[in-house]
């Protein structure tokens, strides 16, 4: 086998929707402008390294099937990790994208002991700055995995033992200024392991101090070595755990007001993640929006008939416009992005499928974004919902919002004294109509 | 037909777990002490006046099946209401409960106005009273429906329409000023609209700050009665409305804090919302406990195979002594308690089925009462979370949790440079038989 | 109120992409010719009676929202069912689609006996035959209502009692007899309370005895009258049961099987039915073609958020795609076609709004069928599973599903002693990117 | 490490339900009759090999967490699988349990190609026998794992690829013949790869042709070498596949209808694949029972929050009751019985979490089995039943049942013309109550 498995493929370019070449952008045009940006600066588009370079094709009833020279799935010489790396930035480089993510874990030689680790993660993160000066590819997010290692099986900021605490904050700590060195625009915790398996042998309460301290040592870290990114917890509602305390947007909100955190953390939400925790994608970007901590986004899509995190491609352009249209409601990303969270099916076993995946996810967001931005333009659909809420830029809503008491609202609607208006029609069909026009 | 139904039945007593009686308590013996107090202080029980008094057996495909002399599911006049009353208080007497539970339209004749309104109530109201001081049987909570008639279509406190929103307020400020007089010892408000059928015609920023303004004015005007009880938000995920804002403990706890309300108002934990939810019933009562807003219960059952709101009566023992520990575990209810928001399946049509429904559910509770009771007692569960958690009751722990820096962690890892214990077993399969000897 | 409330309303015609008319439809154009078929023949477009005229915006926690002459949601007189049928011309005429489809109770004043029952039937029939002639508009299907009233809590065909199996044969002769005067062209039977709502209380195999019998009755009927339609049964896996014997099409293939009727009877199958069943709608119209028992469509899309039938109308045009690609290869309808069992929410409350949800439904099918058929026509899906199962067609292939045994193939494979080829790529993500170019 | 790890681990002994020996049974005492059998033959306990000596407690996020002599989750040597060997004998005789249950690839080492295949297979097969002969330990099933290499990614007997049929055919007739010598008492065929991952890419009706050929060739080869047992299918809907064919038992047994194997091969149910289906595990044993193809159980349990197969011991004897009555209605097993497929959390590392998880579902299954045989020898629940559908034994029952026309019904209700009786209490909170009486 070839030690460079891109080789052969030539890098995708921009050919326009009319292009019978599969592997070429039909929509994703990086310097189009769109509501006075660039395509490339609002989508801001991240390959991940874990699912399309560390995973090798194995799930929980079989064992992996792609034959890659980096051998994923196994125990990680330097050499390995070397050649995952380079072929990594063949892959960016040839797939156009400004970012990628990664893991610790899943670029470095496998190690055992904090020295090591340290050791071994500087190691691929010279060479790694090496290939990202050479290839103009940046990081759009660094993060540690503190859930594969069998220390972590009872979590890592929520483990009972202060040791793995330790543990955790060491990997973070390192990570963290790895990020920052690569000029990483941000950090992300995942928590998949912070919850519990059965309540019987959990102390909530404790968990969840100790994950709120935890986040706010890196939160003081990051202040004390002046990373200028956003740290961003990731929600997901269980898998591998039975529970995760992040399960989703709304809660994590929750969770960052209790421990003071609101104005340094934000969310990074995934597609698919939402869905299992029984929301849309985009009432997750919507509510982040509300709350005030969208910060990034982790795109892929679920499958509505499977109840695990399948993380397939998005492909649906009419679920990613309502997506969109939040997004750009929400003034766009600042430091965050999309990053490909999604892997190719097992049974897409070449080299090529890998480009198949992206291509298409790329192009995909590339149409919801222009989607978006003519309906944005178009005004309609914003003119219905501020007319719907109009009254309460009256006199009389200003003051219900404000400081009308509740004896004075019920007095004013007894005097009123009739059975009150009943809602006008709510136009779901037209509206879901008026976005069809769009997709 | 009868006015009175239930006049055949006679009072249920404690009979005793050898009792023959299928009309009889064999486990709940309303003065058994247990840890320290009573069954029935421990389980305040009620029934709720919706289920088993204002509907008739219909359900979406289908007609009412129950034959009353109140003729419930139609609109009511006083004297359906007076029988109804009084059909109700023969009920609750023969279960022999302290407690009820009622929507202000669930008793009073159905009016149109708010002057009609505020006459119906306060005639249903001056009946109940007697009724009350009669049977010795009191008001556990109160609640005002926002969510039946056309009005609410759009939501109460978060409509479009803020002549609307006034409306909501005159309800609340009716309901809530009867149940002080009542001397109801709650007031709880459950939002089935307030949430959005489709994000496309909302504004959610503006929705949550409509809801945020409206519980403040509720929280400001029980402070100006003087009314003592708690004000509670029940949390569902859905239903009827798409997506609901108050969608479990965790969101609402974030909503609360947003609107600076987390001392004023606390939950009221439903069985079956909390499983819609994707949470199990003893999460939610756990996560309230942590986050220090636990209130009340509505206790029944969803089916694990039904994506609705089942609102069966609770039959499973093991699930509830689950449950239990968690409610022991929180120092038990102050001004809460258990309300039966459960109702005979459709097809139970005698009145006698009514009576099936609650014995059974509350004997259920008494078991499992009991049971988490002994398993407290036997202290093995307990003692083993204490063991677990240990290590951060040592000097390193209590550091690692309180001033120690990311750094000093990390480096301290560095140090010890070795690969971390792995966790010792977490032991779930060992806790729940040990559950199991007491179920 | 005026009696007739489409009657400002203009028809809607097909105007073309660039219409802005929201009142228009864009795609489809009845006459246009698909894959050697007009669209109207390709789709045989059905308006139900049920959700559009004989609901009143009524869910289980509140009260009607349309305010109708004819009162939807209310005990129906013939004055008023003849007003709601006025209106429902109106409406089909104004819509322009070839079909309606109905229940015996949607369409006829209420009735309580046998007599009455067939009395009312066949005055609305009369009127209804007429209104049919005058406008061209054409029955798909005809069915029974054997679910709504209190008779059949316990089920039609189902039930424990045979005096409500006798009524429910009775219903079904007089439908089915109504629908061949009227010149339908299928009959379908529903079976929302052919289940149970406790396995306690029921004898599976009896009442599965008897929906077999009743099945065979009412084919025997068919052939007696020399009715030619189809007779059709529709799955779904519960709602208002807990369970429903005719789960899904593979559920209801068996069951056919058991009672020697896969020749006679076909499905119905419904989207937002299959999706709750945990199958998507493609795989259901794959299966039953498959299966060779592929007959109508009920056409609607649930939520994947909530867990019960929600009956929207379509609005993705990439999901109908692929069950138009199923349509068109299990060789298009013979009598069956689509039939919108769709229904506005709750908040639409104007006449408006029943046009908002057909046009934008048929749109969206109209879409889907030229996408499916392009891709059908470009060949290269079909091309690429082709050659995936080409081995199949080898003499090896052939032999192996042939007269092959175990042992002989099993030394075959000794004897060639390799370790297998692995499987080529399954190239799902290419495939979904080809199926995006179409849409 | 010591080679064998349950050394010092005590025999499981009946204590009696006093015991405080959390190693010892309270409820399972083998020789106990009930209803005129031993428990022993009534639940016919099985282990699995693959759970508990073959998983080494990986997940799909993080790496195994077992530390055991023969390295669970490696390439196997003849070494490494002998050293599994000892300790699985070691663990099932210290259990007390007369059966256990393997994949031909979880007890041998691994083998690459045919030949090497059949003489690792051959070498454990060997020995295995020696250690059933002086254990007394017997077989209860075998079955080929026809899912875990990557030759059967895209399926085994659903194979785009003959070869790969070919394939499949060697490993399931090298191990049914296994099975026959190792006097396993019957053959099971689970197909979590006979699916699809994409409609796009498959042939539904050729894989089913496939599935239906391969399971024929099972069959004939069974008889050919005089197999006397059961042939088996385990129905699951999905995982990992997207969708699997044998998705639950009503759609299984069309299959079999479809290929004339409804007398050959029957159901092996899964507690926790029946509620991934979304049907109760007493609804498959029910409906298995029903259609004539009830035969063995998987025994289990799910997590009603987690959306995939936990695969955790079962814990609930309430629901297990209802299990068992429906077993016991059955008849019981034949050559079936109850197989523990379940598997310890990844929390529980130590060797001692394999006895308490197996010790605690053998005693749950043993009161549910005493529970069962104390409701059916109660009589209550099956009179209920049966009076329920008395109308049915009556003359007029028996007429509507057997020769009676719709025509005849029909007329009969007509002339009846009454509004049919309405349907009597259903009841179904008295028999909930009833069997909690008993649980």
């Amino acid at each position: 086998m070839t030690d460079r498995i891109f080789a052969d493929i030539a890098p995708i370019r921009y050919e326009g929707p009319e292009s019978e070449n599969l592997l070429s952008y039909r929509w994703y045009d990086a310097d189009r402008q769109v509501m006075g940006k660039s395509m490339k600066d609002h989508l801001r588009l991240a390959v991940c390294y874990w699912h399309s370079f560390a995973w090798g094709g194995h799930d929980i009833f079989g064992a992996g099937t792609f034959v890659r020279p980096w051998q994923p799935g196994q125990a990680v010489t330097q050499e390995l990790a070397d050649n995952k790396l380079d072929n990594a930035f063949d892959f960016f480089e040839r797939l156009g994208v400004p970012y990628f993510c990664f893991h610790d874990v899943d670029a470095m030689a496998t190690a055992e002991t904090p020295s090591e680790h340290q050791r071994h993660l500087r190691a691929i993160e010279e060479k790694m700055a090496r290939k990202m000066e050479d290839s103009g590819v940046g990081l759009l997010w660094g993060t540690a995995n503190l859930f594969s290692h069998p220390r972590y099986a009872a979590g890592g900021a929520t483990s009972p033992d202060p040791e793995i605490f330790a543990w955790a904050a060491f990997q973070v700590r390192e990570m963290l200024e790895t990020t920052q060195r690569l000029k990483g625009e941000n950090y992300v915790l995942w928590g998949g392991r912070e919850g519990y398996d059965t309540l019987l042998n959990t102390d909530m309460k404790q968990e969840l101090d100790q994950l709120g301290r935890f986040l706010n040592m890196v939160v003081e870290h990051k202040h004390k070595i002046g990373f200028k990114g956003l740290i961003l917890i990731e929600p997901k509602p269980h898998e591998p755990s039975k529970h995760q305390y992040d399960r989703d947007t709304g809660t994590v909100y929750g969770f960052l007001e209790r421990y003071g955190l609101t104005e340094e953390v934000k969310v990074n939400i995934e597609a698919n993640h939402a869905t299992l925790a029984g929301n849309t994608f985009e009432h997750e970007i919507a509510t982040a929006s509300a709350l005030g901590i969208f910060g990034l986004i982790d795109i892929n899509r679920g499958d509505p008939q499977n109840g695990w995190d399948t993380d397939q491609f998005p492909n649906s352009v009419a679920e990613l416009t309502l997506a969109l249209i939040e997004v750009l409601r929400a003034g766009g990303f600042t430091s965050g992005g999309f990053n490909f969270d999604s892997k190719v099916r097992r049974q897409s076993v070449d080299a090529e499928d890998l480009f198949h995946d992206h291509v298409g996810g790329i192009d995909v967001l590339a149409r919801a974004l222009l989607n978006a931005a003519s309906i944005i333009e178009d005004g309609r659909l914003d003119a219905f919902v501020k007319d719907r809420y109009a009254g309460w830029e009256s006199d009389f809503g200003r003051a219900a919002l404000g400081e009308r008491t509740l004896v004075e609202l019920a007095d004013w609607a007894l005097e009123q004294d009739n059975s009150a208006s009943r809602p006008p029609s709510g136009r779901q069909e037209h509206l879901e109509n008026l976005i069809n026009r769009f997709v």
